[in-house]
């Protein structure tokens, strides 16, 4: 274990566990039952484990390589893996277990009670509500929003969204309660999800419909296919894995810039 | 009254009035113009009380036995009653009432100049304009958007929303100027409501049509009528008031967990 | 250059620049490669200067008379002109220009990249993203993204929103990739716009379509056109600007209040 590097600013309690190379920023609070791994960086005016006892004593553990940005607050009794980034003010609570390399974009707001898989990345002002589970490679985009009350308020019919593998939200989207997000499929912008989206499938609009298959939309650019997006879109995931997927979804020349 | 227990870094004012057993949390900052009830919990990383001229000298008053959490932001000028309880990097501007037990999500944003009624609950991210009137237990869920001006930017014609008692607003929805939702009515996710909307009618699509009475929703699982959600749903309401329930509205066995 | 007054709370870089009469509030943090203009006030718990190599050593440069509202992060590498006022909590990356007068409303998040031209203003929780052009005196209302990838996640066919000179933007709307409002257009609120919106021009809905002409829509306190909005709206804006509206467009009495 490690002593990090502090503001002389920020609050760290002496309880808190650290690998080594980690940063704490200027008026920034680390509390008591929190495991960082190596080099995590926690920039300014962030709450680290916030106490809850929702938690139930589960330690918060922020997995090597992690960057939390500033004014961000994740609480006690959630898990990520190595790798996690976030933009700034970010809001994760209790009991969320998210795989390595989670991206969560400025302003986001994940309720907790919740499952990510891993390489999640989702843009600015995200609310993951509880009991959502979404798998691997998700793309979720701004503004959308994640509910799992079916007739609100009430308690006995709660029932998280489902995102599988490799599927895209687009932006300001609505998704309601227990529905299921298809693998690859794309949900367009500013739609209400009522209804389960088959893989590979666009849907949109309120109520969503089905509009066509992912595999009719083009680049714009002239390169063919836009979807499976894994076929042309690469930044910042592992060369092995990158590698795998123009094995299995043929590949397009890099973009320009 | 009392002397707050205080952070060393925190910045409290020595004209701020407190009730006994205060507490302020790191890097806060209380004003001059704030009065405190007993027991109020004051996060970190929060301004309370910042001065406006808007407010005409009148204080921030926050009843007893409130939470404010981490990171908002309280205007001088604007009365909370008893109970009151944040989520965090919630923003309250001057000038707005509310009753006792009013509860804010995170992220929420009230612009002052409103009237709330008491056990108000609002979820995560809403908006709130000026010359808003929401009664008494009204439900809003996360990203729903209160407007007032019929033809922006105008300044002549502003004409806030009304929200009946009991009134649930769903998720992302958008509730245009001068609007009233009737008591116990049921705004579907979503949705743009452009005219206003009877009691015990639920609303939905852009723009929002009345689809059906309240009564014709039934619970998921499988114990009856979900509206008036006053007949399942207690969590957190007063013995008396959820005895009244039961008595005018019948009930419900409880749910599981 | 002058010497700031700044919180003993604040931590400032001896690197960053003042004009006369800045204000730095507490807890709040200015970076090395800032640039301050005469009287600007930096309120508490904000980032200014936030550090990036997407900035390419360029500095944050804020012209004289500007108002930063708490809690804000402002990278390095943006440059707005004199009397920038922003909400809490706003968030603005690097690369970004502006005008003078901008107002950023509370919770607003500018991904950088954009140009804004004079006197725009943005109310709450508006999205800017990167390569969007926004014209003189344009308003933007809570809620609202402007999105800029066609086929999220991609690169190569990334093009920004162009928003004209006067144009009018309601609430919650979503504005797809490479759209143009023309000039004293209106898009009514909860909108998705897929198309080109001609000048003068309202249109609405999830596809928007067009509806009336501007000049159809009545003020509802009834003096008149609503449209172009600076016939009647003229608040905060320099005297000569408004001068040169009525001799353009006439105008109207002004509303009481």
């Amino acid at each position: 274990m490690g002593t990090p590097s502090a503001s002389a600013f920020a609050r760290v309690s002496p309880g808190a566990r650290f690998g080594s190379g980690v940063v704490i920023g200027d008026f920034s609070i680390i509390h008591d039952n929190v495991i960082l791994g190596d080099d995590v960086v926690i920039e300014s005016h962030c709450v680290i484990g916030h106490p809850t006892p929702l938690a139930e004593g589960a330690p918060l553990v922020v997995g090597s390589g992690s960057h939390i940005r500033s004014h961000s607050i994740f609480y006690e009794g959630s898990s990520f893996g190595a790798g996690l980034r976030t933009g700034h003010r970010v809001t994760v609570r209790e009991k969320l277990t998210a795989g390595v390399c989670l991206q969560i974009g400025t302003l986001s707001d994940f309720q907790g009670h919740a499952e990510l898989g891993d390489h999640v990345r989702t843009h600015s002002n995200v609310h993951i509500c509880q009991h959502s589970k979404i798998g691997n490679y998700v793309w979720i985009f701004p503004g959308t929003i994640l509910t799992n009350d079916p007739h609100p308020p009430s308690d006995g019919s709660i029932a998280g969204v489902v995102v599988e593998d490799y599927a895209v939200i687009a932006t300001h989207s609505t998704l309601m309660p227990a529905v299921r997000i298809g693998t690859r499929a794309l949900v367009g912008a500013h739609s209400l999800v009522t209804r389960d989206v088959a893989p590979d499938t666009v849907v949109c609009g309120c109520p969503a419909k089905a509009v066509c298959r992912t595999s009719d939309i083009k680049l714009k650019d002239g390169r063919g296919d836009a979807y499976p997006w894994m076929r042309h879109f690469h930044r910042g995931y592992p060369e092995e894995v990158v590698q795998a997927w123009l094995a299995q979804w043929g590949g397009l020349e890099e973009a320009n810039g």
